[in-house]
C-alpha cells in the first residue's frame, strides 16, 4: 500500500496472508476473524485444548509450533502445516526434541534437560534456521527453552537460556549490535501473580547477559503482570511489540492485549506504549473455557506491502483465535494513545 | 393500584416508568426485562464496560450517573439522559467535578481531593438538589465521595464523607430526625473479602458521626459480604432496602441481591429481612463477562400509584440490566420470608 | 451383549436404563446425553440449583436422593422418583431425617446430630435397604453422614461415620471380607484445596477403622484433589470406580472425571488407573453457572446384559447432566491408558 | 490430705511424685519447677530437641515416651526411665514399633503403616497394659497412632484410630459405658490454623464411632485452636482435663494452657471451663527456642492422697518443663472462673 | 534551659518529670531508662500484660489510662496514679464507662455501644477535661472510641469518632482553626498488614469530616504500616509527632519508632520527617514477650523549661518501658535526617 | 597436620587463622567461638545491624565486605579490615561502586544499574582480583550483582549475572573446565518461601549459561529452601560446600546450616550430603534479634596445613558470629551422615 506512513522492515512479502476487512461500524484497530476460533480444542485425538501457538510463513505455505494440552492435561508442543494459515493440519505426535547440539559447541543437553513439559512457543527465522523458544520445565521449574528446526520435522534442543523462573521468552527477528536479543518475563514458581518484561543479550545463543528492565505494568488493564507476545516487527518507528497484560478482578484474571514500540538499537527503551488495551475477552469462546477471560497473542504474520497483520491468539486457554489489523493504523494508534 | 396494602411514601408519580408484566409461569417476585442488557459494554467509544449505575426521574425524562470503565480499565463516571429510561444517551466525556463548595462552608477540596477514580454511583434528590455519592479514590484508597448537581451537567464535589476504606455509600432520600443519613460498607484496601452495612448521620453533609451497625451477612447467599444498593424507598412498612450479598464458592464470588425493611425513624434497626435472594446470576450476560456471576443493584425507579418498581443492576461488571417488581408483592415477600 | 469381555457382577438387569448411542465421529468413551441438562436449576419452587445427586433403580421405576440448594443457598437433600430415569419428579419438601436407630444399637442421634446441612448424596442397596451417605454438617463441620431408607419416603439417620473434615463418602455395594467398606476424602474446613481417596472398614456401619490410603492426585487434570464418585461397579477386572479430579488454573478450578479399577478383595490396591480424564467441562452448561467448569459424577446406572452405563453428574454446581458409556469399552480404555 | 473437698478417683498413691511448694507471693494456681527445664534439648547425642512428652508412674519408678526431634529435624519417639521423675535417662535409639497385633484380631499393620514420623505422645494404663497414642504419619498425613507396651521396651503398633487429619489424640484412663473413649483434634494438613476438641468411642480400640463435639475455642487466649493435653484425671467433680489453647498475634502463635471439667458419664458435656489460661509462655526458655512462645502440657502425675499434681509440658518446642498444682485448688479455680 | 533553639509551646512546667542523663558513649537521640521495664506484665492480679498506655501530669502527681490484657487475653483499660511517673499504682478493676452524655447532646450511647474491648489508649487535656481515645470494639470491629474524665475515677463514653476499621486515634492538644483534630490509621479487620496516617476534623467532638491524608510508609523500617503515637507536642518548628512504623521480615514484624514535624495550622502537611528510626527493639524485654520485637510509643511527658522528654512505650506487648530525649536535640535530629 | 586424610587444595597457608579448640564434652563437629558475637549490631554510627558478611585473608591481614543495614533499614555493603579476623574496623561509609568496566568489554553499567540495595556479599580471589557477588537490586528486584576490587578500597561493578529473582550467588574459587562457575538460588520477589541451588557457567563473567540444577531441599531442617553459603573449599573428596537450609514451623522460619560435597569437575553432581544440620540457632543472640532463629553462614577461612576452618555467620540478622571446625572431621562427618 503505497500510502503507508509506517515502513515495515525485514519482512518478506506475504501475499497469501489471511485477512478480512474491518467490519463496518467497528471502532477498534484490531478486529476478530469471523470464523473464530480457527483451531478447536479437540482437533487432535489426544488434545484437551490447542491454544497459545506460533505460526510462520514457510515457503509458499505456513508452518507452526502449537501448544497442545493432552487429556492428562500435560503441556506438549506439536508441529503443524497449513496452506492458508487458517486451516491447519497438526501432527498427532508431539515434537520429540533431538539431543541438543548447540550452535557454539557440541555438549549434550539430553541428560541435563530431559523433556518434562513445554508451552507457549514462539518461532522466528534468524540467519539460517527457525529458532523456537518456549516455556520449558527444568527440574519441573519453568524457564525459557531454546531449540531450532530447519524443516519443522526435526527439532533440536539447545541449552535453556536462563535460570528458572521464567516464561514468555521472545526472540527478536535479527541480531542487534551483533547479539541475539530476547525478551522474557521472570517471575515465580506458581500461577505468576506478578511480572515485568526484561531483555537479555547473547553473542552465541548459549550464554546470556546484559540484562535490562524494559517495562512494568502501568495501566489498570495490565496491572497484575505483562509478558511479550508475537515476535517483534521491525518498523520505521521502532520495534512493534504486541504483548499481553493481566488485570485481577475479585473473580479472577482478565488477559487482554496491547502494544508498545521499542527503540531499534536499544530495545530496552520504550518509545511509545498504548495506554489502552487493543483486544480483551468479550466473545463467549474467550470468556468461557478452561481458563475464562483470556486472549493471549503468541504470533503474528505481516505483509509489508499491504501492512496487513494477522495475529494468532489463545482463547480461554482452549482454542486458537485470529485477529487482524493494519500496521500503520495500529502504530499510529499506539503513538496517539501513548501515555 | 387501589388495592395495594403497602403505601409508598415520598415518591412522585412516575407514569412513564419502564415496565413489563411478570412472565407467565414465573415464580419469582423480581423478573428480568426481555430486552436485557439495556446498555451494552461498548456503547461509548471509550468504554470497556458500563454497569453499576444510577438513574432517576428528571422532569419528564430520566437522567443518570453511570459507571464507565474505559479501555485503560480506569473507572470513571459519566452523565446520561433518556426519554424512556431504557434507551440511554451517555456523554462521551467523563464528569469533570467542580471545585467543591460545600453546603456548610466554602473550603476548597480540589487541592485535597484531586480526581483519581470513581465508581458505583448513587443519585438521590434531597431538598433542592441531586446528591451523588460514589466510591472515590482518596490517595488511591476507596472512600465515599459526595457531590451534587442541579442539572446533570455541572457537578460539584464536596468533602468525602468518611475515612477510607469504604464503599457503597447510599443516602436516604430525606433527612431523618433532622439529619442526613447514609448507609455504607466499611472494609479494606483490596477486593473486599468481608463487609457489613453501617449507618452514619450528619447535620450538614460535611461532618459525620453517630455511626451504627445495621446488618451482617446472615444467610449463605450473602455470607461473604453485603452492601447497600438503590436509594431506600419509604413505605408504610419501613424503608425498603434492596442490597447485594456475595457468596464465595471454590471458584469465585457470586453476587446476588436481596432486600430488607428498616425502621423508619431508627433505620439501623432491621424490621424484616428476606432470607432468600431475589435475583442471582443465571443469564449468560450475568454469568460471563469481565467479572463473572455478578448481579449488582444500584438504582430503582418507583411509581407510587401502581407500585411498579424498575431496578437497574450491573451484569457481570460489563453491562446494565433492568428488572421489575411490584412493591407490595416484594414487601410481602420480604415479610413472609423474614428470618 | 454376548461378546462382552468384561463381566459385570452383582447388578440386576436394567432393561429400561436410559441410553443413547455414541454419536458418529465421537472419539471418546463417554458421551453426553443430547437432552442435557436433564434436571434444571429451578425445577423446584424453592430451588436455586439441583446438581450432584444419586439415582438408583427402584422396582420398575427409579428413585433418587438429590442435592438441592435452596434460595438461601442452604444445601438440602430431596427425594425424587422417575419412570424413565430422565424425567424426574422431586419432592418439594426436603428430607426430614428420623431419629436415628442404628443397626447395631438404639442410641439416639437426633440430639447429637441436629440437621445443619447435607450435600452430594450417594445411594446404594446393601442386604435389605438403601443406604444413603452424604456430606453432613457436624457442628457446622463437614463429615460423612450415614442413613437409610426402605422406600425413599421415610429416611432414618445413623451415626456419622467419621470425624470431620471429610467429604465424598461412597459405600461399596456389598460387604467385603464381612465388613462394610467406604471410600472417603478427608480434607479441611474450607474449599478443600487438597484431598486423597482413603478407604475405611466397619463390622456394623457404626464403628469404623482399618483406614487405608487408596490414591493421591497423579496427573495434571486431577492434581489439586480427587474424590470418589458413583457407587463402585463390580466387574471381572475389579471394582470400576469413576471419580472426579480437580486441576487449579490461574483462574480457578476445573472438575473433570476419570476412572480406576480397584482390587476386588483389597480395594485399597489400585489395579489400573486411567491417566486421562474421561469427561471435562466443555459445554456451556458445564462451563458457566454457580461454580464454573464443573463436571461432577455422583451416580451411575448399569445394565449387566448390555454393558450400558448411564452416569449422572453435576454441571457447574447448577444442573444435573447425563452421560453414557459401554462398560467393556470403558474398562478396556482404563487398562490401555493405565499409567 | 484429709481436708480435700475434691476427690481424686482411680489414681494410685504416688508418694514419690515430684513437687515443690508454691512460691511465696505467687498468685497462680500452677507454678513452675525451680529447676526448669528438666530435660534439655541436647540430652541425647542425636537430639535437636526433646519436648512434648508423656511420663507415667511405673512400678516404684517412672517411665515415659518422649518426643525427640533428631538433627534432621525428623520427629521420633524414644522411651525413657527415671527414679524421681525429674532426672531422666532416655534411650538413644528411637522406639521400633513391632508388627501390630491388635486386641481384637491379628491383622498385620506394618505393610499398611510403615513408620514415617511420630510426635506428641500420650501414655495411659488401661486394664492390663500401657496404651500409647501419638500423632502418626499415614501416607505422610497426620492422624492418631495407637499402640501399647507392657514394659516400655517392646512396643506394638495397632491400627490408626482415625482418618487424617488429626492430632492430639488422648485416651481416657478407663472405659466409659463399656467403651474406650478418646479425645482428638481434627484439623488440616498444614500448621493447623484451627481446631476443636472432639470425642470418639470404640468397643475394641480398633473401630471408632459415636463421634461428638466437645469444645470450640471460646476465649481470646485460645481463640485460634485448642487440643487435649494430659490424660484426663477422674475427680468427684468430673474429668479434669488440662488442654492447650493458642492465640495468634500479629507476630505468631502463643500456646498457653487451661483446663475444663467434663461430665463423668457423658464426657462430651463440659461442666466447667476456666475462662483464663493457667500458664502461658513467660520464661525465656518458653519464649525463645525452635518455636517461640509455646507451653504445651502433655502429661501429668497425680497423687490422690495429697492432691499434688505435676504437669509435664513442652517449652518452645525445645525442652521439657515441669509445673505443679494442687488438684483441689485447681478444680475450685476452674469452677470459680467458669464462663 | 535558656539556650534551647526550639521552643515548646502550650506545655506547663513539669519539674518532677522522670529523667536520666544520656549514657556516656550513647550515639542516639533517644535512650532507655536504666530501670526498664517500669511496669511489669503481672503487676495486677488479673493481668497477663500491661503495655501500650497513656500517662499525663495530674496536679502535682501523675495519672494515666493503661492497657491491661487480662488472663483471658481480653483487652481492657485501667486507670492508675503515680507520684513520680515511674512507680505506678493501677486500679485492680477495669474502667467502667458511664452512659455517654456527649458534649453536644444527650443521646445515650450505652445501648448502641456496649463495652466489648478497648486498647492502646491516649489521654490529652483540652479546655476543661481529659479526653481519652482508644481502639474500641464496635460490633467487635475496631474503631476509635472517645470519652473523657475529670478525675480519672469517673469516665464518660461518647460517640465513636469513625466507622470501623480504625486504630491509633490521637487528638491534638488544642483546637486548630476552631476544630478538634485527630490523627488515625484506617486499616482492616485483622492484624493490620497496611496503614497510613490520616487526619480528621470536628467542630464538636461528635461529627467528623474534612479528612486528609498525612503520611504513608516511606522508609524500610516503617514500610509495612505506620501509626500515630503520643499526643503531638507543639513547638516553634511545628507539631512534634512521635509515631511507630513496622517492617515485615521473613520472620514477623518489627515495631520501631520515629518522628515527624507537622505544620502548625495545616497539620496534614509534613514539614520534616526523620528518615531513620529513633528506637527499635534491641533489649531482651523488647525482643521477647507476647509479641516479639515491639517498641510502641503511646505517651510522652515534656518539660518546656528543660526540654526534657519522657516517652512511654510498650515493650513486646508485655511491659511498659520508658525512654528519654531532649526536645531540641530530637527536633534538630529530625530536621537533619529529613528525607 | 600430617595425619589428615582429607587434602585441602588451592588454599594458601593461613597461620593466623582465628581458632579455638573444641570444648570438652562438645559432641558437634562445628562449635561456636566463646567471644560471640564478634561484630555487634551497632558497631558503626549508622548501623542498625551487621551480619551476613564475607571475610578473606588479605596479605598478612584480613579484609572483608560486610552487610550493614542502616537505621533506615536500607541494606548496604561496607568494606573492613582486621589484623586477627576477630576484631574488625569497618568503613563508616558504604562502598561506592565505580562505573563498571567489565572484563570482556567496556560498556557502562552505571546508567543501567544504579545502586539500589545490596546484601549478603561473598568474596573470592580468582586469577588476579577479588570478585564480589551479592544480592543486588535491579529495578528493585533482587538478582546477583557482580563486581571486583584489587584493594578493598576501590570497587568496580560489572553486569549482573542473571535476571531477577535470584539470591545467594556464590562463585567457585577457580575456573572449572575453563569457565567461571556460580551457584545461585533462583526464587521469587518476596520473602522467598522456596528455593533450590542451581549452577551456571560463564566464559567471561559477563554472559552466563549451561544452567544445571544442583540440590533441592531434602530433610526437614532444610525443607523450606536452601542456599549456598561460603565460597566452596576444594578438597580431595570434592568441593566442600557449607549451605543454609530453612525449616518453617508454625511460628516462623529457622535457618540452620549444613554441608555437601560436590564433584570436582561436574559440580552439579552431589557426591555426599549431610542429612543433619551442623549448627542451628540455639544461643540467645541467634534466637532473638531482628530476625529470630537465624544462623546464616556466609564466609569461611581455611588453613590447609592444620585443617582449621573458621566460619563466619549471621546471627538473627543482627550480629556476626564465628564458629570453628576441622575440615577432615567435617568432611568425614558429611560422608558418614550422607543420605
Amino acid at each position: 500500500m503505497s500510502n503507508m506512513h509506517i515502513k515495515i522492515i525485514g519482512c518478506k512479502s506475504l501475499k497469501n496472508i489471511p485477512f478480512e476487512k474491518k467490519p463496518i461500524g467497528c471502532k477498534d484497530v484490531i478486529w476478530r476473524y469471523s470464523g473464530n476460533p480457527i483451531i478447536k480444542r479437540d482437533s487432535l485425538k489426544c488434545s484437551n485444548s490447542i491454544f497459545n501457538s506460533a505460526v510462520v510463513p514457510y515457503g509458499d505455505r505456513f508452518a507452526g509450533v502449537f501448544r497442545v494440552d493432552d487429556r492428562r492435561r500435560n503441556m506438549q508442543l506439536h508441529a503443524g502445516f497449513s496452506d492458508d494459515a487458517v486451516n491447519w493440519i497438526l501432527d498427532e505426535k508431539k515434537i520429540e526434541w533431538l539431543n541438543g547440539i548447540n550452535t557454539v559447541g557440541d555438549d549434550k543437553t539430553s541428560e541435563i534437560n530431559p523433556w518434562q513439559y513445554g508451552y507457549d512457543p514462539r518461532v522466528v527465522f534468524i540467519e539460517d534456521r527457525w529458532w523456537v523458544t518456549w516455556c520449558n520445565g527444568l527440574d519441573w521449574k519453568p524457564t525459557i527453552g531454546v531449540g531450532y528446526t530447519f524443516d519443522f520435522k526435526k527439532f533440536v534442543q539447545c541449552e535453556n537460556a536462563f535460570l528458572p523462573f521464567n516464561r514468555n521468552g521472545v526472540l527478536f527477528p535479527r541480531k542487534i549490535q551483533n547479539k541475539y536479543v530476547m525478551l522474557s518475563r521472570p517471575s515465580d514458581s506458581g500461577h505468576t501473580p506478578f511480572g515485568d518484561i526484561f531483555i537479555s543479550q547473547s553473542p552465541d545463543m548459549k550464554y546470556w547477559g546484559e540484562h535490562r528492565h524494559v517495562m512494568s505494568p502501568k495501566h489498570p488493564w495490565e496491572s497484575k503482570k505483562i509478558g511479550a507476545g508475537p515476535i517483534p516487527i521491525e518498523t520505521s518507528e521502532g520495534w512493534l511489540c504486541i504483548y499481553h497484560g493481566v488485570l485481577e478482578s475479585c473473580n479472577g484474571f482478565v488477559y487482554s492485549f496491547g502494544a508498545a514500540i521499542l527503540d531499534i538499537d536499544e530495545p530496552w527503551k520504550v518509545k511509545y506504549r498504548c495506554s489502552e488495551y487493543l483486544l480483551s475477552p468479550q466473545e463467549i469462546y474467550e470468556c468461557a473455557g478452561d481458563v475464562p477471560n483470556v486472549t493471549f497473542p503468541c504470533a503474528a504474520l505481516c505483509d509489508p506491502d499491504t501492512g496487513r497483520l494477522a495475529i494468532y491468539y489463545g482463547c480461554a486457554d482452549t482454542h486458537v483465535g485470529l485477529a487482524f489489523a493494519q500496521v500503520d493504523e495500529l502504530v499510529e494508534h499506539i503513538i496517539k494513545k501513548n501515555f
